[in-house]
């Protein structure tokens, strides 16, 4: 018996999130599934966090315990095989056997991605946020910077164990791209429930010149959720990476 | 009463290709349903040509005849609310009133992709074929090269009009990008029936070192379809643009 550390990519569309669920089809659940196939018979498997439904991942990072004899190439082969399309392992390795996903992540790196132009874009639509409405790209970047530090996000997102540690620490926030397609990356020590799509969503309204980016300063003060503004969607986040 | 040009772009996976049919959801369908919200009662609307089941396009075009009085962008957007999220009109605007959109194109371009990595990618699974087998890129264009011209390309495709008029003149076909994302462009005059996939399934055979370029070109000469490779599968395909 070895632990095995997996680097997993899926489209989150038709997954109800990442997380196992008595009813609807999670990625936990297929990852279990297609491990039970090779002899797996753990009660769980440990993720680097969780995922809503529709949110997609490219650097998602499971572990599990598995008596395997075959090698760590032959080990990504054979759960690629029980797995469905839209879910696959990326790369498979045995780590040290007390890593924990979660609580040994040092970051986490997030890719929102927004389509703006005038006319939605089907071959982007389940990646992409797509806005109408043009978008001041050296505006959102401003408001961004102000994201970076030691902060309490309670404005925009909740604390994923539920209790009230709301503080994190973002080391970089930036916009990149070009019209239709822009780009805001982040990466944090840990991030909030629903904080990227809470954070996108009001610098969207900046871009918009709804709001400015003193004005989103202020609703980061004000450590209150009614301050955020109306969620970016999900189809237009992917978990990039977890920094250990 | 005026004549309409409409760039659209599609997602092919869920559609049973372009043309309308008795059963099942064709873009054609999806699209002659949104025109009859509009009032549109004409008996068929024009496109530049068919797609098969799960091949994609970013710049299919059609056209129709509609009386319509509030503009062409107001159109567009008429026409978008009516659409599906897999299908929607990028630009539409007044043609000539004779414009035919098949027989007035002068070329058509096409692009493949391959996506060339041992373990398959979930986020590209839609638009991408998958090849594990590593492919050599300059052996792939070298064979690529041998396709331009006018020439008789029976071996890789069938008349669309179901005759036997199987020469075509192609302008240009090349491989860019880098693995684990390899581009196939091709333009022609027009294309055969499943023409694009036959070549990209017979390069394909180039890149993985199963055939040469002189194989490829000996296939070509013998105007035998039982010298074409398998199909490349639908999902990698795209058409890009028709020129006039």
């Amino acid at each position: 018996m070895a632990r095995y550390r997996a680097v997993i990519e899926y489209d989150g569309t038709d997954f109800w999130g990442f997380q196992r669920q008595a009813r609807g089809r999670t990625v936990q659940g297929e990852l279990e599934a297609a491990l039970r196939q090779l002899g797996w018979t753990g009660p769980t498997l440990w993720g680097a966090g969780r995922t809503d439904t529709g949110v997609h991942a490219a650097g998602q990072v499971v572990a599990f315990d598995l008596e395997w004899r075959h090698g760590a190439p032959a080990l990504a082969r054979a759960l690629n095989a029980h797995l469905p399309p839209d879910l696959a392992v990326r790369t498979a390795g045995e780590s040290a056997p007390d890593f924990r996903p979660r609580f040994d992540a040092r970051g986490r790196r997030y890719r929102y991605t927004i389509y703006n132009a005038p006319a939605r874009s089907p071959l982007r639509a389940r990646y992409a946020w797509h806005v109408q409405t043009p978008l001041d790209l050296p505006a959102m970047q401003a408001a961004a910077e102000r994201l970076v530090g030691q902060q309490d996000f309670a404005t925009f997102g909740t604390d994923p164990d539920g209790g009230t540690n709301t503080v994190r620490t973002v080391s970089q926030a930036d916009w990149s791209g070009r019209p239709p397609e822009l780009y805001f990356d982040i990466q944090a020590d840990a991030f909030l429930y629903r904080m990227v799509r809470g954070l996108v969503g009001t610098l969207k309204q900046v871009g918009a010149g709804v709001m400015t980016a003193a004005d989103l300063e202020a609703s980061l003060r004000a450590r209150d959720r009614a301050r955020c503004a109306p969620l970016a969607p999900p189809g237009g986040l992917c978990w990039m990476e977890v920094l250990y």
